[in-house]
């Protein structure tokens, strides 16, 4: 079946914060640099995690209606304002809260991932559907080595997923049907949603995503059109 | 002069029609092939002068309001429709007609396309700013191996060039300023139009866009930051 499946699709859309990404990972590793070039002691896990936690209400301000359309790195930064107070870190200068904003655009890959997409990338149109914003993902693909035919955003359909625009945008702007198109994603609610509205899913668990305590996500009843361990594994079911 | 720019310049956009690719000779061969196909004599330079002479009248409307936002897949399919009358051809079946009108997916490069983008592509951003749509955009890339960060495109502002609203998408959606973009372009007014918002540019003549009997672009008084004959040379003098 899975073989069947890789000639019937033409691109695969890919979910990016902890599917592509390790961000948990990749923003300790920037509070934990921050904090000891500012001498400031500091819980950076904690830190990320709350970072990482303000960024679905964010969203939800923005789908409700509440904000007008803002872009993850806007938010972002919102966020990151509220925790520096909550942290108590004062002394940061304006260009340095910029950029430790931007170590979203510097996330690290999970070890799998460059290698999985090239491999992919030969087969299949190959590109994020994220709700990252369209800079911030061309910065992390350079940064990343993420070979995307294509930088998709929900940036582009003004929805965040997962409005259901999110998920209509890939088809309808690569002129594809879309069971032609497959999000991968390691959240099984992004998948749901992109199956909703037509499109292949699949779930590519990353147990890894909240550190290593995390729990894995509960899938009892649900269904995927494909299930791989990494995006190795997935170039192999789907023939590429 | 041209070191220090390249220092300043984060992003290079590229207008594709004539100046990443040979459209015309790409067209003449595609048509030349149903021609032979089909057993119908056509004179395959004229189609596709023909056809490309439809698209800035075709595009004039949408900007004008008189057809609402239609991508250029949609506006060669017309043309395409008017010519095949125009040329005497029957017979074709919708399947061929679609085929045909794909041709704009199948351009292939000036020679030194490849690998200057690939030398280009180590220091900046690279992308597409082209009245192309995305979808067009991303086939194209696949098949002559166009190594683009971002494919942007007019459809993303639903403007096309020359309006202003096309040049200044990309240095928004990249979170840069308009002078920390350049536009390269084979075209003198594309140029004008992208330095009217700001925007650096890099002019890259392109003699057999018109194929062997075309006439330079007259640019007297015309300015632009560089000049170059293939993007070899381009990114020879922004220092990739």
């Amino acid at each position: 079946m899975n073989g069947d499946l890789g000639g019937k699709i033409k691109a695969l859309v890919f979910d990016v914060f902890g599917t592509v990404v390790d961000w948990r990972g990749s923003l300790i590793r920037e509070v934990e640099g921050l904090s000891r070039a500012k001498g400031v002691a500091l819980d950076a896990a904690r830190f990320a995690d709350d970072w990482r936690a303000g960024y679905r209400p964010a969203m939800q301000r923005v789908r409700s209606g509440e904000l007008p359309w803002t872009r993850i790195d806007d938010l972002h930064r919102m966020i990151l304002d509220g925790l520096l107070t909550k942290h108590g870190i004062a002394g940061l200068s304006e260009a340095e809260k910029v950029g430790l904003n931007r170590a979203w655009h510097r996330l690290a890959p999970w070890p799998d991932a460059v290698e999985g997409l090239t491999r992919l990338k030969r087969r299949f149109i190959i590109g994020t559907l994220s709700n990252g914003n369209v800079g911030l993902l061309v910065d992390m693909a350079k940064h990343a080595g993420l070979p995307w035919d294509v930088v998709l955003s929900a940036e582009l359909a003004h929805h965040y997923k997962p409005d259901p625009e999110a998920y209509r945008m890939p088809p309808d702007i690569l002129g594809l049907a879309p069971s032609q198109v497959m999000l991968v994603a390691a959240h099984p609610d992004d998948l749901a949603a992109a199956a909703r509205e037509g499109l292949k899913t699949g779930y590519v668990p990353r147990p890894l995503e909240h550190g290593p305590g995390g729990k894995p996500h509960d899938i009892t009843g649900r269904s995927f059109d494909v299930v791989a361990g990494d995006f190795n594994e997935l170039a192999a079911r789907l023939g590429a």
